[in-house]
């Protein structure tokens, strides 16, 4: 793989600006007004790719569409299928951001853009993994992208299209680079995913916004109605009271103590870091437990009645929020969406709860030898040996190509601790996309070495 | 008054074009972003009654400039204090307008657009009766003007200018038309308002949104706890828990349920209108009561975490309720303000409490001769004996006014029941425009034959 390696010392600028150019593209999946930048984004993925020797297209799957690209390997190689995405979270500007959201911006040595490191850094990273194999000695196995376009909005049609897609998909192992190391300089390699449910939970009003002089005192106020709903499902304390909420989720083991107990976890800084005088709980491995092996009930937003700059004075036409539960081993996402509608329905009759998007939570194997080359792969990137995390985010790709390719998935994160997905000033490391380029290089020799599973 | 009414009738069509002018521009004074059309509106108003022959100025107030405007009477005549506001509520297409929410549009043979009722239709009422009367017989009392920017976001500005202002705002009495009849049909003339406290109660969270599948568990969710709070402060029924709340409000006197009691508000049709199956009490008087006597907690929004549309997971920096109570006899501001804050320093310490205005309730004094010349006016303009009403809504100058000035205040509303102020398709009747015009011909003309105060 020398040459391989070569490719990237003698590239790395150019890899650089074709990051930049990625990133510019506002490819937010979840509003509706960015579908042109989506699109673009998209198109110019597969142009990308296809300018590299790769075969590319699209695939539909009845909402955004998914990008596929393949290379051969050599002969009785096996075939190891890439998953990443190329939408991002929303980014206003007032949300907080220092510089422009949509241009990669150096700032203290840092790239900073929407997307940046929430996936466009580590997938165009894996894109010239790909190049440099090319452009060296060759790839070492076959290869296949996989690129989605709704990862952002819970991956609402993936499931479909990899049933559908099957063959196409096939591949002896999953790679996968979407998530963030557990601490500072800290190389990780992740094992585990929380699943999810994300729900709209709406209390009705009036018609429309009415006059709350006119009509105030005599028309129920739904904000009110739904902060006495929200209030019966999550106490202050983040504990969750909707009925069974609990039951199947697994008691941390010893094993997962011991384990959890050696990551170095500074919680003075992870407190001055995230902006908050006190956590939830304030002991490492109990850190730790509520963000991997715990369940969880967010409120992310609320709607309804005036939400602009200054006073209006209505009695809104209805109110909702937007909602999601993390779930863990062994929660089932059909059964939690049930409960909650039921406790929705016994509190608070008149709301309704829609299902925005729905995923399992994910363990893998790491017993296997997959993890094993990705621990070598690591140590070529980063020069340390990764520890073994978890990761309390959600990438439902992950368990649906587990369990419908029928293959080991490898969740090989290259994400600094404080890159800040989903926040304003999201951050990518350049140390972690050379390094990264260099493990993916690396893992795919890995693999070549292991033969066909 | 033969020459005026009969001006009325040769111009009524070029009013209404004027009328039109005046509702184009979107003078939202709750957004900043709207400085330029509150503006042009002012400047718009300036100069239209300049042309008619008043003395015209800006007034400063500190906020948003107000506009003062003159024209002597006779010699020995009184002299009336006309107070309106240019100013309007916000108005989004998508929040459910039929048409754009700045052009008049005629719909059903209404005039449909923000502000066409609340207060555009009827301050353009009062400048014309008053252009009436000027070209017609002359003014027969001294007429001044105030017409405001800010009365949709509380006057706040406005006490301030009326005490510095108070020589030049001197007059006998004061005219008010900014509210509704109380049923179809039943012209009204309004004796009492309800006070208001405008507050936003803001609970902090972490310094940014954080990625909620990341920290989730960890970090208190700011939605959650001010969903709390809120469930502390107002019942779904409606009712307030806030110590003390109730104290100072009078009871319904025997008089006051007489009197409502021959309002004909049809429940069945008002709830219709309304868009709701039940109301929080579902009999006549209790229902007029609740409006008119006694006070309310809503909730007009919440801000902070993801408002947009579709998905997006993260733990918010802040949650933020937009508030207000409306206040009753013998409620005061400043002590509910600070029962408000005490509460919530009891039951979530980490909120803040902002103000952002306040309004005493006001209660007019119907005996004197005003209300008796206005009850004729009303027959000339409308032809039915007008019914004597109270408001649920507030007129922070009305109290302001009358303490100030130390004179009787009118309220003397032409706007229909429906006319949904503050709602998407607010809608102003043509013939309670020209009906207006009338009433307030007549009620220059009564003033007159009353003599100075």
């Amino acid at each position: 793989m020398e040459l391989a390696l070569k490719h990237l010392d003698t590239h790395l600028q150019a890899f650089v600006e074709e990051l930049k150019a990625f990133v510019a593209f506002p490819s937010v999946s979840t509003d509706p007004a960015y579908e042109e930048p989506l699109t673009l984004c998209r198109l110019f993925l597969e142009e990308h790719l296809r300018q590299r020797g790769l075969t590319a297209r699209e695939l539909e799957t009845g909402g955004i569409p998914a990008l596929f690209a393949e290379a051969p390997g050599p002969p009785g190689a096996p075939t190891v299928l890439i998953y990443g995405h190329y939408d991002v979270q929303p980014a206003r500007s007032e949300d907080g951001w220092s510089s422009d959201p949509f241009t990669l911006t150096e700032t203290d040595g840092r790239w900073v853009a929407r997307g940046v490191s929430d996936n466009k850094g580590p997938a165009m990273a894996l894109i010239k993994a790909v190049e440099c194999c090319l452009e060296g000695e060759g790839l070492p196995v076959g290869v296949k992208f996989l690129l989605e376009g709704e990862e952002e909005i819970g991956s609402k049609h993936l499931e479909g299209c990899i049933l559908k897609h099957g063959e196409l998909l096939q591949a002896d192992s999953v790679l996968i680079s979407d998530s963030l190391w557990v601490a500072p300089a800290t190389p990780s390699l992740c094992y585990g995913l929380r699943g999810i449910v994300y729900a709209y939970i709406t209390v009705p009003g009036p018609a429309v916004d009415l006059h709350s002089g006119i009509h105030g005192g005599v028309v129920a106020n739904p904000h009110v109605r739904l902060a006495h709903l929200l209030a019966t499902i999550a106490a202050p304390d983040g504990s969750v009271a909707v009925d069974g909420f609990y039951d199947q989720v697994r008691p941390l083991s010893e094993a997962e103590r011991e384990q959890f107990a050696q990551v170095p976890l500074d919680l003075a800084a992870y407190r001055e870091r995230l902006g908050v005088e006190e956590l939830l709980v304030e002991e490492k491995v109990a850190v730790l437990a509520r963000r991997w092996v715990e369940p969880t009930f967010e409120v992310h937003g609320i709607t309804g009645g005036y939400t602009g700059p200054g006073a209006k004075t209505i009695v809104p036409a209805f109110a909702e929020a937007k909602v999601s539960m993390r779930l863990v081993p062994d929660q089932e996402p059909e059964a939690l969406f049930a409960a909650l509608v039921d406790h929705v329905a016994c509190h608070c009759p008149e709301a309704a709860v829609t299902l925005e998007s729905a995923a399992a939570p994910f363990v893998a194997d790491t017993a296997g030898p997959h993890y094993q080359a990705a621990r070598r792969a690591m140590r070529v990137g980063f020069g340390a040996e990764p520890l073994l995390i978890r990761e309390g985010g959600s990438i439902p790709a992950a368990l649906w190509l587990k369990e419908h390719l029928g293959v080991p998935v490898v969740l090989m994160p290259i994400c600094a601790v404080d890159d800040n997905p989903h926040s304003p000033n999201e951050k990518f490391e350049p140390s972690h996309f050379e390094g990264g380029v260099r493990a993916f290089i690396a893992y795919l020799h890995e693999l070549a070495r292991m033969g066909p599973s």
